[in-house]
């Protein structure tokens, strides 16, 4: 069974108003389709994932939104199967909660709601792929959780912020992708001039931890050709995966969120 | 209480016969004690222990040496306090059996056993320390229990080979030190033109994911003097490990080692 897969990555520059995103984002997502990319990825705050990944028949992973349920809000990832259907939703993990002098100071949770489940999605039948985002990124944890779960993929929409971009955005993704054999997709929204300024900088990384692919930090779209067979031949050579210690640890989904 | 401490990473040039060798260790930790070091790590193969840590009034992590019970034998590191006891013996939990076709290939559980005990000291009682040797470095699980036990410092004697040392070495300890905020030693031998050629290269990270201080591939001896400070300020910006999602997913140490 087919084991390639062509990724895009949008950058997506955002802040234009409701309408003009959305349609701004189909264009991209068009032009991504153009390039024969097969699953697409947003960053964030794209709300007509339906239409687009039917119209173009692809994989779509539409960034994160918030999503309102009774009073509370959480910042939920969505994805999309070619036929227009919904086949993953994946609340946020970890809230960003933090307060760097001098550097930033960010508080989700007096906001949003965090969800309690892993979520994953395949395609073809045999390319298993993980969701998360942005801060969940630091939870090393969660991915390896992923990787028992026998994902060969994580994603990760994302924005960054200028203090702990530059130091630790790439770092974080390519300790994911090599610790666990996996690729691993870092997507930023471009760099804006005002409101929340992101690092930018999306990012591929391959299942020996080396950067593929990454971007500026204007908005551009990245294209990578995945070769799952990557992951099976990482696994093969160097196996940490099999010369884990589970007879001395383990990393255990608690029983409640095993769904 | 004091949370500082002078460190010097002894990337020792091996391989003489053990009497020279022996004789040479004690000169290079004379000459870090020259320089203040409190605590002396060494990467491997060190058999007087005992003698240079009581003369030089140090701590001394030993390297490893070949352990051999009954008909067993373990790659096994020993610290030392400045008194000359041994205060911890650690076996290496992972053994490294790969095989990279046109790298390297390597099938250490031919000849070793492996151990399956964690182990930490303190110093001054306030300052707790974890010891794992070389291909431990690849799983993080064991990074993770010992950040659980509350260490601040993970010491490494290892070495990488020239395969996995360029793409390795310090993203592995980077990761290790960034996930878990505290610092990180990576203690190489010095490269030989004969036999196993090790990369070199050790290494001190801090804990906020960042190198501090690298040697070459030569013998030398780096040094670092630790504020562990630094790692209280880093877990109270960045609050990752009371972020821990412990109520989805969890850690754990298999009751049997837990001693």
């Amino acid at each position: 069974m087919q084991r390639q897969l062509r990724a895009a990555l949008i950058q997506l520059s955002v802040g234009k108003g409701l309408s003009k995103n959305i349609a701004h984002a189909f264009k991209m997502i068009r032009e991504a389709k153009s390039k024969c990319a097969q699953l697409i990825v947003l960053p964030e705050c794209f709300n007509s994932p339906y239409e687009a990944a039917k119209e173009c028949d692809i994989y779509l992973v539409g960034g994160t939104i918030p999503e309102k349920v009774d009073d509370k809000i959480y910042n939920t990832c969505t994805v999309w199967d070619p036929k227009g259907e919904m086949i993953l939703k994946y609340r946020k993990l970890h809230l960003y909660d933090v307060d760097i002098p001098g550097g930033i100071t960010f508080k989700e949770s007096d906001i949003l709601t965090s969800g309690n489940k892993l979520q994953t999605f395949s395609i073809s039948d045999n390319i298993k792929i993980g969701i998360a985002v942005c801060y969940d990124l630091r939870f090393e944890e969660l991915a390896k959780l992923y990787r028992i779960m026998n994902c060969e993929l994580i994603i990760y929409p994302g924005a960054f912020n200028m203090t702990t971009g530059p130091i630790h955005w790439e770092l974080l993704q390519r300790a994911r992708a090599l610790d666990n054999q996996m690729y691993i997709f870092g997507v930023s929204p471009a760099r804006s001039e005002k409101g929340y300024i992101a690092w930018g900088h999306s990012q591929v990384t391959n299942p020996w931890g080396k950067v593929i692919v990454q971007a500026g930090y204007v908005e551009e779209i990245i294209y990578c050709d995945l070769d799952f067979e990557e992951c099976s031949t990482a696994r093969k050579q160097l196996p940490v995966f099999s010369h884990r210690r589970t007879d001395v640890y383990n990393t255990i989904l608690v029983n409640a969120c095993r769904d």
